[in-house]
């Protein structure tokens, strides 16, 4: 390893990046890499995009950050922008997923304590979830590999329960919940979509009870399953929605999206310095535009099935199903994925693992079918290694 | 106000800015401010800094963000240099001060853990400190008006102790005691130094219990106080300092420097999809070039006590208290400082108020002494009207 001072929190591999092109990356010995995983489904519009470096490079001129007590130029034109294709009528900014989801966390109980006092504070999330690493947003993460002793006392209020489980779903909420917060697609649980039935008869009940719904497309949302956001397939009109990773095309930032029943928040009730600072705002118009252009989604629905059916059509018997939306693809294999991401790794594809059996793609939007081609060449022989 | 849909977040002046050069900051309108804010003590090499904003330009074309289950090039160059210069084992990098403090919590837990099992939890905060707005770092904040019922229930496993007062230190740590944890000077909460002498009786009735030290260092590190880190002023030797705002110069960045006892954190503990990104480490190397240079501090310190010194000669009546360490500069007033701040901005100048009765100027740390010449002139008049 590298540098043990920093590499120990996160267990890296021995591979040192220095540049990116296009959807191909180069470590510092020249090696290439097809990049499947844009940085965990980050670099939505792969690297050395002239427009957004550019944006990134005129903005730093302009200003980087200005305090959140006055606005920016480039600030209000993207929460503008941001909200015209969203549907919703506020933004939060935020620096990354976990302060999306403690947005939307702290907003759920806010709702509740409008609508029920402080009985009414339970969020409901799913098991096989996965929320971030701020105390409270792993507390709402439904996997209990993230709750080590270590890091006791959780946070009170989180209780979970099973996706697409429509008996599950009877006593799932009452006059304490808050909020039902889920992922449209368990992305770091496994690549698991919630069915469309299940998350309506969710979000009925949870709504019936009182509640809100809150969707976390912090890895959903901004094109990565064929449409801005995930959750617009789903017809169940959340309340609020995060965002984050791709939403800036690298740059740090997060969103917390609300509106109806969700718009709570009162001038000083969350605050964070670089919130919506115009650096990122200038990334994300760019990105905002670009996977709003005639055709852009049509394109990443197509690269998606073109992958998933190439896969499928392997036919190998390693392989036990191949699933997802868009460009965010589960491989789930019957044997240890990691060992197929290392033996890629060598031969230059990038990807990682999610859940304890799937192998996860999650490309960049704008990657190339020369691109998706040489890479699934690799994975094939990774697969059948 | 210009647009509702987030300025009602942070009760925004509406003034919308457009660009800077220096310390001086242009809006909409054309309209010139000098700045004493530097978006709270983010901006620390000012607007358009020549060299900072060519890495930035130049990071961007070779890559934005890289998978933290890799490295990049600038990554290990910045954690070490960061490293080396603050005299740290371990870095964990994170994106804003909410982020490094949640990480400094969960470390300070894992800490308590191994050292006392699960009753070894509690972290002792101040009284008037601020630590972020997420549930945890929120309920570490010792000030009462940051926990309204709407965000109940916080978090377990915090206390609150008097910030110099010798007294109360007598039983402020025991065997459940996990770490201490506090701001080398209070700046939200009103400008507010700890002396040297509490804070090495602290420290050290803190380890005597078996605790360690940690410095929320978000708004005084990087230089501001004249050193580095302010903790370095007050001979402690923390176990663990946070940093975010200045270090990469508005960039979005935290991070939670840890060594010896504070060492515990293993792979997979703690983790965030953009920590440590290509291009915040950039900026970041660029800040601690500049901060590190040759009398780069002697300056920052001459021209704190310059401003100090200008504003007592003053003697101003309504004036009742100006200190501060460095550029963190605090000026006491016996009226409103929002109206003070008010009648500034409109005059040209920014800044901000910390506490209840508090001027608070936190400059950007190479700004020219015309520009505080300028801005002085407008404080002046503001506090006199
Ligand atoms: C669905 C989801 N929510 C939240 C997060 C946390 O985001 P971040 O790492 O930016 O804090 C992630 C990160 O993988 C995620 O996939
Ligand atoms: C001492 C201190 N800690 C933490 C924070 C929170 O930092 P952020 O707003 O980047 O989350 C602040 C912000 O003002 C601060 O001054």
């Amino acid at each position: 390893m590298g540098n043990p001072k920093v590499l120990n929190n996160y267990g890296s591999f021995d591979v040192t990046f220095v540049k990116g092109q296009g959807s191909v990356l180069t470590d510092v010995n020249g090696k290439k890499y097809i990049d499947f995983l844009a940085g965990i489904a980050v670099n939505c519009l792969g690297h050395n995009y002239k427009p957004l470096v550019k944006a990134v490079a005129a903005q730093a001129k302009k200003q980087i950050h200005v305090c959140n007590y006055f606005t920016s130029d480039v600030g209000l034109a993207f929460a503008d922008e941001l909200l015209a294709a969203t549907g919703f009528e506020g933004v939060y900014f935020g620096n990354s997923g976990a302060e999306a989801n403690e947005a939307a966390i702290k907003l759920a109980r806010k709702y509740g304590q409008l609508n029920g006092g402080s009985s009414r504070k339970t969020i409901v999330t799913l098991n096989k979830s996965f929320h971030g690493r701020t105390l409270a947003t792993l507390t709402a993460t439904g996997q209990d590999r993230f709750h080590p002793e270590d890091f006791a006392p959780y946070v009170q209020g989180f209780k979970t329960i099973e996706p697409n489980d429509y008996e599950g779903l009877e006593n799932a909420f009452d006059e304490t919940t808050a909020a039902l917060f889920f992922e449209p697609v368990e992305c770091e649980g496994g690549v698991i979509p919630v069915e469309k039935e299940w998350a309506q008869k969710a979000a009925e009940l949870a709504r019936k009870a009182g509640a809100i719904v809150m969707c976390d497309e912090v890895q959903t949302g901004m094109g990565r399953t064929g449409a801005l956001l995930a959750s617009d397939a789903l017809g169940i009109n959340p309340e609020v929605v995060t965002l984050a990773k791709a939403i800036a095309g690298g740059v740090p930032m997060g969103a917390c999206l609300y509106r109806g029943n969700g718009n709570v928040f009162k001038a000083g009730d969350h605050q964070s310095t670089f919130a919506g600072n115009p650096l990122a705002c200038a990334a994300g118009r760019v990105v905002l535009k670009t996977l709003t252009a005639p055709g852009f989604m049509e394109d990443v629905l197509r690269k998606g099935e073109y992958i998933r059916n190439t896969v499928k059509g392997w036919n190998l018997p390693c392989v036990v199903d191949v699933r997802g939306k868009g460009l965010v693809i589960g491989i789930q294999v019957n044997k240890d994925p990691a060992a197929v991401e290392k033996k890629c790794l060598a031969d230059g594809l990038l990807f990682s693992t999610a859940g304890s059996d799937v192998v996860r793609l999650v490309p960049p939007l704008n990657i190339t079918m020369k691109e998706i081609d040489a890479g699934l060449a690799i994975l094939k022989a990774g697969l059948e290694a």
